[in-house]
């Protein structure tokens, strides 16, 4: 293993807007609190798509070339020093943001909120795209025999899940409306579900994505035309459900699917936004604000690979059927080109040439 | 069914310590706010047999005849003039607690707390194991069709076990300790998992019942003898679960039990007390409070009939297999000496003639 | 008195929009819940000012002839025939909104939630400008002997950044901003110092206001001119605090005053909307939800009168400075016409002619 | 002042049960995250003594000599290479306990948990009881011009208060009974107090205690007696406050304490263990339980240091009065046995040569 480790570390690098390239870079030596990871699975996410797109996302701003993938597995080949809990072989999930300073968010444990985390492929950081990865070995958690690289690499968005519905507060007997059927919407409701939701409705433009929806355990389904009224459609969701919502999870960044989450929850009820849309949003905030429907955010999340691979473990969630296509690494243009197309739900590139199993 | 009702309203009532008489009653007629209720399936509870054995339970002394039960489903035959919500016909489950002033508790939200509640079954409160029985229409909840009876019955047990779990924060990828697997421990375990617990481990004295609570979902069971050191349990849960369990519910009451609870559950956990044992006990306070493991006791519950009928009707909960006798009202002693010896699980007793299923 | 209440029952009636009258009324009898009570002092609201003006608010119009008034105190002279904890004497703080049923929202703590709430001085409910008034007992509060008539009529606005300040969860070294110091931003200003808040900014358009701000304890005024930018004047803020304040109330129902209350606020923190604007608000959502500053709103209140009693009993708070000016109920309309110019902060209605001291 | 650091660094060394020195160590060098101070303010903790008197506390056992003290405030004279927020001349608060790894603990934000964490003055963890001594610099708070040394080494125990009160959910209008007082039943009363308790019972064995408690705010004092019966100490209580306390902060250790605090607290309630008594305590648990009065333990604190400096800054607690004693460093000795004697309340060693001020 090691001569091929000194030979090549292919890697996806984007270099400008629309610039994606496939190319060799060094090895990397892990530093004292570090391993190195040869990567197994790496999933691609919306926003690897949008950075090649536009080369930006937001004040986060390409200006030198950058390492893509952020949805990642790997297996320990180098532990640093001072490493204790890991050794060379292990199979881990990574877990992209590392905080860098021991600010009040770190120290309060809300981390993802520290302005100066380190986060895979987010300029200027480095994603883990590529054949052999460093990272902070404190934000790699070991995978039980029984969870798959891919799972481990699942992870990362079923994290945005779970940092969601935990926020909304989701509990037994929770009655949840998703708008937005995406990678993002499925992973909320997987996760919604195991958390004891006893209706989740989910709503999509496309068919497909509520079909997919349906068979990961959606109640309900609702297509949505663009035209629709925010109001009926949150009528829509009360005769469905026999009530309203108490939480709404919004994963579209849709202007007007804000507006049908704040008329469809509850009072008392809570709105969680997800999707990411334009600055400014045009919203029925009295509405929310004199039926106490709160309206929480959601950046990323903290704290989740632990329980995430617990219930990865104890088989209460199967999120498997997220994967729709494979590649290997080699052929990364292709597997961008798949997601940019919005083909499938999850595109994973595998890479490591020896193993290409989930 | 009117000339029944003008018949009889057979009820089991205790006169006395030891002396439970099937006896004639007659048919209540609604207040304002009230139904009639024609009774279906009742379940027996501990406390049933311990006011029959013994005549009191802590500071509720029974001092004249009470009709027993309080785990209770039935069909509205009669409506309160100023009740909307329900109708003739309605299938109802049961909350047997109906607070009587507008205390601060209830204004609240713990109405389980007031003081002055009114309690099915505790002194000098009448139950409902009767032919005909009036409860508050606020405190009876309408049963969809695929929601069974007996079902409807079991939501007060279950009641106890959501309580208890919300108390405790159960949550996605909880590992929780259960200990003793009666009825109320079983409930317990199936709200744990449904809120998505991961791993539960329960212990009980008995082979049997921890078959049952296999059956149901746990992970790991654990015999104990009554000479098992609480450390030595405790480590064993470690090992079972290869980490401290966030959670623990007590549910016998014993002391050693709470003892174990306390040295097992992780930093920062929760230990939430649901058995009631001796006034006085003798716990590792400090073990706790330096770990800030919290300590928090469950009374009954509040605010539970409607996520529980949410959750039977979509499934996520199967509490059927919870009843393994049954009795028709007119072998009421039979039932009780049932559960008195610890036969199976849950009893329930039949109080409709003419429909006997579940 | 028995003679004088059945003489009259002077009132403060609203006939539509711009037509308020002062009038003779039937003097009212306990239900069995209720209390009768000879009316002390009433404060006059903005939302009184608005029904005279605009003859309704939002979805709440009038349609019959309507008693104003809510915020409000008085003596009790007749006792319903349930009612226990109070008697004929007793002062006492009213409550105005009393839930007529034991709903979902009722059961679970936010009363102030229920859809079918009785609310003084919202059509239909009568209000309590008034000589004699009657309302259910639970809702009457009964006042400590150094608590002034004044102060418990204070208690309901009061109520209002009580509510607000625990749903912002201020607490020990707590920053925040209050955007408006009207009648609401002052009571949330002393209810967040009162809570331990560290350093309070208080903004408005008039600086007559802020200096009465000043005077109460505010750490900071900031003066706000309507062509501010609202990133500028969060830039302000922060320079005033050293840091982006924890919490911001807005207490203005101002577009601009929302948009700056997000970009003030730290990330993890949260903006309550307290202040009742247009229907839709153009906002920077997505500034608030990468940063996880959370949105919620205000509904009045619930369960605050007990708390707000003992802290007024206290000396803890000092709320008699916001009372400006007094007219005693036969100058209703002069009193009326002082709010409607925003002179002073809050006016006073002395409605017992036999005593008109605070 | 660099000739001095090298020629001396007089500390005070606990070489064994009993054996308490003064002597000279070399001055430290910083890490790159550390930072030099030259000490100013060092308060004597009970544990300090206790370390002293019984060379162990639990399973903290003294093996090798170790400097004491833990409350403590000094000025930057040395900042290593990765320190940005700081500088030499800095006037800084020490907060004693540094995690040492990034486990689920610090991650989640309740690093006082973590099993690893270094503390000040804790076997085998040097304090910082001399002339000069090392911290890290993320776990030094720099304070305001208007904050004394004093009050800055006074934030130690002062952040015991705040957590415990921030973990009893203290709020406007709380009804508080404190246990002991001792420093740190007086550090509660005041952070109670200054998060809106509106009123404070405090109990202690000695009269002078009380008679500070007293000056210190707290609304009633109650003198135990040893042979009082808890019963009816939480009966004298709830006749003081007119009704039960919502919270209880138990600051003795002591048994009967507990039970008191138990028997005390209002259902629904919280009591707070910070006192740290025998290993197994004898107490009502299940009188706790049935009421759902919560029993949470305190182990240090947490997030506290900016709110305390905020708090201290903006005035709105005064700690000041509870330094008794002042002794120069030389006198550690007479110091130490002040606080051994129970002699007043805070005893502090002034380290600077040069600034004996407070
Ligand atoms: N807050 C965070 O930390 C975080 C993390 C990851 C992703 N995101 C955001 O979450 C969102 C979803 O991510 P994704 O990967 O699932 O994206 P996606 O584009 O694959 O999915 C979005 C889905 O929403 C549907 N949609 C669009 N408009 C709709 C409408 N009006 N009504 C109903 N459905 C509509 C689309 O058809 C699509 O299926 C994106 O905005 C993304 O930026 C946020
Ligand atoms: N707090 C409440 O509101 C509430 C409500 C209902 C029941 N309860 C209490 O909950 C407890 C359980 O109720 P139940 O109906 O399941 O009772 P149960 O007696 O049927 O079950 C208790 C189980 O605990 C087991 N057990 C006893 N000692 C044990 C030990 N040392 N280790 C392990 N297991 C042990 C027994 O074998 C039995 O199976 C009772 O104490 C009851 O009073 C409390
Ligand atoms: N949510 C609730 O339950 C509830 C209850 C009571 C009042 N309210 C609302 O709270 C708001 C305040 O009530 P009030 O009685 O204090 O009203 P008010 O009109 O007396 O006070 C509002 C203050 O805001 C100031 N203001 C307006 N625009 C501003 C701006 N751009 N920047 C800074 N200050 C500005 C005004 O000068 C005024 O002093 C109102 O909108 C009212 O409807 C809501
Ligand atoms: N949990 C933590 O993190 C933490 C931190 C600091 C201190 N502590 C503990 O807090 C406790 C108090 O610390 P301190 O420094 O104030 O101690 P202290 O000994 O100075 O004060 C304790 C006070 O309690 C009084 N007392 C004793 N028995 C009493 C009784 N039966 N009734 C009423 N009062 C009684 C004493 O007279 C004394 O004034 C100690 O047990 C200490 O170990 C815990
Ligand atoms: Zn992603
Ligand atoms: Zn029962
Ligand atoms: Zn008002
Ligand atoms: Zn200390």
């Amino acid at each position: 293993r090691l001569s091929v480790m000194e030979q090549e570390n292919l890697s996806v690098v984007l270099h400008a807007q629309g610039d994606l390239r496939l190319e060799h870079r060094p090895v990397p030596e892990p530093g004292p609190n570090d391993v190195v990871l040869q990567m197994h699975s790496v999933g691609i996410c919306g926003s690897d798509v949008h950075y090649w797109q536009h080369g930006r996302i937001g004040d986060f701003v390409l200006t030198k070339p950058m390492v893509l993938g952020h949805e990642a597995s790997g297996r320990v080949v180098k532990v640093g020093s001072a490493v204790r809990h890991l050794d060379v072989g292990d199979r881990v999930a990574i877990e992209p943001g590392v905080p860098r300073d021991m600010d009040e968010f770190v120290k309060g444990g809300r981390y993802n909120l520290s302005p100066t985390i380190f986060f895979c492929a987010t300029p200027p950081d480095n994603g883990n795209l590529c054949r052999y990865y460093k990272h902070n070995a404190n934000y790699c958690y070991k995978l039980p025999d029984n969870v798959t690289f891919e799972e481990g690499a699942l992870i990362e968005p079923l994290s945005v899940g779970i940092h969601a519905c935990r926020r909304a507060g989701v509990t037994l007997g929770s009655t949840v409306l998703i708008c937005g059927a995406g990678p993002i919407g499925l992973v909320c409701l997987l996760v919604a579900k195991a958390m004891g939701a006893s209706q989740a409705v989910i709503t999509d433009l496309t068919a497909e994505r509520l079909t997919m929806a349906k068979d990961l355990g959606a109640d309900f389904q609702l297509t949505v035309k663009k035209s629709d009224r925010p109001q009926d459609l949150a009528k829509s969701v009360e005769d469905m459900l026999g009530g309203q919502p108490h939480i709404t999870i919004e994963c579209t960044g849709a202007e007007s699917c804000i507006q049908t989450a704040i008329y469809a929850t509850r009072s008392g009820g809570v709105v969680v936004l997800v999707g990411l849309g334009a600055d400014m949003a045009s919203v029925p905030l009295i509405n929310a604000a004199v039926r106490e429907v709160d309206i929480r955010g959601v950046f990323r999340y903290c704290n989740t690979w632990p329980m995430a691979i617990s219930m990865l473990a104890s088989g209460s969630v199967n999120i498997k059927p997220l994967v729709t296509h494979r590649f290997p690494l080699e052929q990364a243009v292709q597997a961008f080109e798949t997601t940019r197309q919005c083909l499938g739900i999850k595109v994973m590139l595998k890479c490591d040439q020896s193993d290409q199993n989930p």
